[in-house]
């Protein structure tokens, strides 16, 4: 009845879709008392977590949804798992197992690990240098400008009595912009191929790495709780030294590592895996060095080009192909889908496979620990918007570090975009105890708000552009 | 150098592979150490078992070059399970940790509800129906001799001393056929299509059913200690009434569910996330009514039909562009492998990337239990042939369940591979205390003889057919 009415109906969707997660809710306590009733030790809490992953998997979809009215999925994840989180200010308390769930927990970092690994693999040395001098320019900017305002002037405003780590934390958060949510971004737009998008993807890239860098130097020092230069300096070396080392050998190994298992073994199952598991462990190396898994599942990315693992064994026969079916002349949705597939079936497709169940787990899960009630107090919105206004100032400026033509209000506000990596600087400053709930909370409302405002604006200026361009053809 | 040396030298890539395995076996104690001393509680075993992730991945994949000599990937997975889990007998001891770390069991767990799940998917009702009679007749009769011959002959001859529980349990581990292998087998030998095949997949998938129906009634019967009948009658009628309801349910609503979350989202991700929410929910709907998870997760994959996921919205459009890429009358590799993708672009591929990584740790976890010295008592080595005798008895007699010009001796032989189901038995048996370890080994070893031996037979045999048909042709 109900897919009946969708049929005839398909705008009725978005009125049943919060329908359906308001009864998925209000079902949870029957699963939760079976639960109890049923329970056994192990076995007991190994089913009960497939039943939260089930929800959590289902929820962090219906997320998604966000999608319809332009903003990007990983800001529906978290507002999930804020939702969920936070039920319990209504007396609903049936999802704070969840969020202490250590499987749920190993879950979501498997998921960051395969995110870092993902951007990584979008990214590559040789289009970076394409992009060069302004994009190391723009990311410059774009990280130091956000870094001092975060660190000297919101630190000392409102964070005055903290410790130095803290003030550092919270320029750390404001660094770096999100390859995935920037991608995306430019790719819902259709400007994935504009020079802005080149610039602002090729600056993301540098950028993450100076964020990632900026997270082992500021973890270091609220680790050990010292600022001697010899300790940033070793960090420093032993940071860019570890990526240094793995990317020069991965370029080296990496090529012959792919033809060797592709002779081995041409199943899907042996890339992916091998894949998956060099990820996996260069995050475990760079974590033995002292630096995050997700620094290492980054460089593992970057090192691996999915050229190495792609679908067809020659190249030319996908190309021809592509031709054939190009000539059939077929516009529709499907040839679409189908002419997209020899692009995309290679190693990236099996990963994202995977990342599509874990990636959204880690956001669900991370907006499971923010704790709405703190953003009651007028202090933490009020550092919020601080925060916010300096985190999108120091992109918008970081725009100017480009030249020739470029339009520099793209650019800067196509940096604006936090996500991962900002909530990651927050988790690992939580983790090490010099971000606070309320800080957390901080951080987490201005991924938001840069998340969500920057579709629209980036929008407007693209049309805009555009307008300006046809206008230029007619005069 | 090596990458050259096997360019020139493909072959020696069998030399190659046990060299590699040796190295990254004896590198592991420079992992363990750098682990050890970067230790930092939660995190550092998270990044740890990263690592254990990475190892058990690429080796499990190593266990499958096991096919280039016409023997099933799960043998080589346990194999290389076993192979690490016994290193202890020559005073390595760095995989034990691995055996009972927490979160690769929990995913190991995992690993096991996707394929069951997958199982599921591969089978079917209606193909099931149309086999019909002999499928059925096959599979009651290789169920009830081996199960039996287990309980009353195996187990009282070697297990007289022991609980009714027990020899149950040695009975019922030798009841199911694994699908899997089955299917693996006609496949390779590029026999999927004979009447012998789809009577063996037939009765393999009823069998499964009857064998998941076992292992909760002798379950059952292990927890409570008690034999009653009317507990029996409960337990059948909560598990066949389960299965019925969550089959009928499901066949009921599963089109309009696919249907609904299509026309919300049409991207691969929801497809995939949605599948393995339902085979996770199901999973732990079993849990909650006394049932393995993984009855639940088999039951799942039956009720959905992989159809209501298709990659192509219109399958007309698929079978046009299918006609034309046939109409090139290319028979080259890479011909296949595209005309292959229309026949499997959908949810059964992407669950079956996801089971790429987690279904060989379940095997290797598996093997990694299994405790071999248990095996150089002379009394083990007799059971498992005494056991892996009477398996095989018992499904070669179940070819006379066949009639119309079957071959019984392919249906019969091809009925023999144990796997999965056989090891889960073995599993939960350990976990009701009522197998033993040395019980355990037997059981692995069943596995590993129906396992290894079937493949040549079949092959024999399938030739020989081949050949009488072929002399009947000429005269």
């Amino acid at each position: 009845m109900l897919t009946r009415l969708v049929e005839r109906h398909p705008k009725a969707a978005r009125y049943i879709i919060p329908f359906l997660v308001a009864s998925m809710i209000i079902s949870v306590p029957a699963f939760a008392n079976a639960a109890a009733e049923s329970g056994e030790g192990h076995s007991a809490a190994i089913a009960m977590t497939f039943l939260w992953l089930a929800i959590l998997f289902v929820l962090s979809k219906v997320g998604t949804l966000i999608e319809r009215i332009g903003q990007p999925s990983v800001l529906g994840e978290i507002i999930i798992g804020v939702i969920l989180g936070n039920l319990g200010l209504i007396g609903i308390h049936w999802f704070e197992p969840a969020a202490v769930n250590q499987y749920l927990l190993f879950l979501a970092e498997f998921g960051v690990v395969i995110l870092l690994f993902r951007i990584g693999l979008e990214s590559n040395l040789k289009e970076m240098s394409k992009v060069g001098a302004q994009a190391f320019l723009v990311a410059t900017i774009g990280v130091v400008i956000p870094f001092i305002a975060g660190t000297f002037v919101v630190g000392e405003l409102f964070y005055g009595d903290a410790s130095f780590s803290t003030k550092l934390f919270i320029g750390a958060a404001m660094t770096a912009t999100s390859v995935g949510i920037t991608a995306r971004v430019f790719q819902d737009l259709g400007k994935l191929h504009t020079k802005e998008a080149k610039v602002v993807l090729g600056a993301a890239v540098i950028d993450d790495i100076m964020g990632l860098l900026i997270l082992a130097v500021v973890s270091s020092i609220a680790a050990s709780g010292t600022l001697e230069a010899s300790t940033i300096v070793i960090l420093t070396a032993k940071a860019v030294g570890f990526l240094v080392a793995a990317i020069a050998l991965g370029q080296l190994t990496a090529p012959y590592i792919g033809k060797f298992l592709s002779m081995v073994h041409t199943g899907v199952g042996m890339k992916l895996t091998f894949a998956i598991s060099f990820a996996l462990a260069i995050a475990y190396a760079a974590s033995a060095v002292g630096l995050a898994p997700i620094v290492g599942a980054f460089a593992a990315g970057l090192v691996l080009d999915p050229v190495h693992f792609k679908a067809f064994k020659s190249p030319e026969y996908a190309a021809k192909i592509r031709k054939k079916l190009e000539s059939l002349g077929d516009k529709s949705e499907d040839a679409v889908e189908l002419l997209h597939s020899f692009d995309h079936k290679h190693v990236e497709d099996l990963v994202d496979t995977v990342g599509h169940l874990f990636i959204p787990l880690f956001f669900v899960m991370t907006g499971l620990q923010v704790k709405l009630d703190v953003l009651f107090d007028p202090k933490v919105l009020a550092v919020a918007l601080a925060v916010t206004a300096f985190a999108f100032l120091g992109k918008i400026l970081a725009g100017l570090g480009t030249w020739g033509g470029t339009n520099r209000m793209i650019v800067g506000f196509g940096m604006i975009p936090r996500g991962e990596v900002g909530l990651i600087f927050a988790n690992v400053g939580m983790a090490l105890g010099v971000v606070t709930d309320e800080l957390f909370s901080v951080i987490i409302v201005m991924v938001i708000f840069s998340t969500l405002l920057t579709p629209p604006i980036l929008t407007f200026l693209l049309k805009k552009e555009d307008k300006k361009a046809h206008a230029h053809a007619q005069a």
